[in-house]
């Protein structure tokens, strides 16, 4: 059985020095690696270098930084092995920053009217000259666009493997964490999405809900109890 | 002898979890208070949780994350104790994320020719009712304030002290670095500048220059150089 495990939170780079990144201790990736290992698995495990990371020689660590550098590794690791189970548990920064300016810059390209103001807005920032963006100005403004959505990618180059994914919201009613995590399962082809919210989540303490293809919800309360959902989950669809 | 010295980089939220990071592994920082450990001085050291750390028991650790939480820290550690010297070579967050906002909402506030374009973008931004900002959208943008300047405290608080302040620019002239190191040293009252680029670091080697008030410069190749450097421009003034 070979699992490919995603953990850790990506940084997508806003000049040399700046970075916008997402937080995720990788702990809970951790304990998902540990639980797949009593299963005699073996792991390919994506994450970034300040992330906890899972120690065993069964285990291979693949670094990344960025959501382009996730896309391209996950590529690389599925074309090379087939996997029974993807738990695509980072935290993947939805959008990468585009163009950098001032305020002053902003609202003077806004009243140009342009048809794409993004890409006016990208142009205003490439006639900057210096490589890192001056303090000379009272507001900055970063835009951002969209990556593409790096879960969508897994089931086109497996459509066999069972897939895990996870949704993470703060602060919002039960109903609506697991309707989100219903449209989440439909729009990524997922298995089963692991459904969990921030303001629950502190240290081994970590409430989260697994849903599957047919809405059944099974709950957990801490980090080893979410690893153990996890894997009998990924194993009753092996065996079945 | 008691010296402070910051090292590391802040982070800035964006939302519950995202934020803007600015690069800095710490390792010049732990150098420099290697160097000063020699000199049998006692250390607080301010940093964050992700830096490369010194580790002895002469140098109180401080752990900081944001801007604001360094200043804080500089402010009760500069009213409590007197420094021979402050080492200031934390990379800190010119700027913090005040709003975030669809690059549509942006543009539609823009279009009403707001008085304060930061304030209404605010405005705009506290209309949302969800914590975390959506996906739903291609382009998000980020406006983000000035940062007080930390450095500009330091003095205010210890005029006697020795301060060293840093200054990293990104692929410029050397003519270029020294200038703006010297208008560094005059906007806070630094008696010591360290300036370098960052094309020109890598591990170990860390190409620096050390202007002081009187412009003269000198010449460091390796991160214990700079160190060394420093500590010596620290003692000579503590000795004159």
């Amino acid at each position: 059985m070979r699992i490919l495990i995603t953990a850790g939170g990506t940084t997508e780079k806003i000049d040399d020095v700046r970075a916008i990144t997402n937080h995720s201790s990788g702990r809970l990736g951790k304990a998902i690696a540990e639980a797949f290992l009593s299963e005699d698995a073996t792991i390919d495990y994506i994450t970034i270098k300040p992330a906890v990371k899972p120690d065993d020689s069964r285990i291979s660590l693949h670094l990344i930084e960025s959501t382009a550098g996730l896309a391209a590794k996950l590529k690389e690791l599925m074309t090379a092995n087939k996997y029974t189970a993807v738990i695509h548990s980072m935290a993947v920064s939805d959008f990468t920053p585009e163009s950098s300016i001032t305020l002053e810059d902003l609202q003077q390209t806004v009243s140009t009217n342009p048809v794409d103001l993004a890409a006016a807005l990208k142009a205003k920032d490439q006639e900057r000259t210096e490589k890192k963006i001056s303090s000379d100005t009272d507001h900055l403004v970063i835009i951002l666009k969209k990556n593409p959505k790096v879960i969508q990618q897994i089931k086109e180059l497996q459509p066999e493997t069972t897939l895990v994914g996870f949704k993470l919201l703060v602060d919002v009613p039960m109903i609506q964490l697991l309707d989100v995590a219903k449209k989440s399962l439909e729009k990524n082809q997922a298995d089963f999405i692991l459904a969990n919210d921030l303001t629950e989540i502190s240290g081994e303490t970590h409430h989260g809900y697994l849903i599957n293809r047919q809405h059944k919800v099974k709950e957990a309360h801490t980090k080893s109890e979410i690893a153990q959902l996890i894997k009998e989950a990924v194993l009753e669809r092996k065996n079945a």
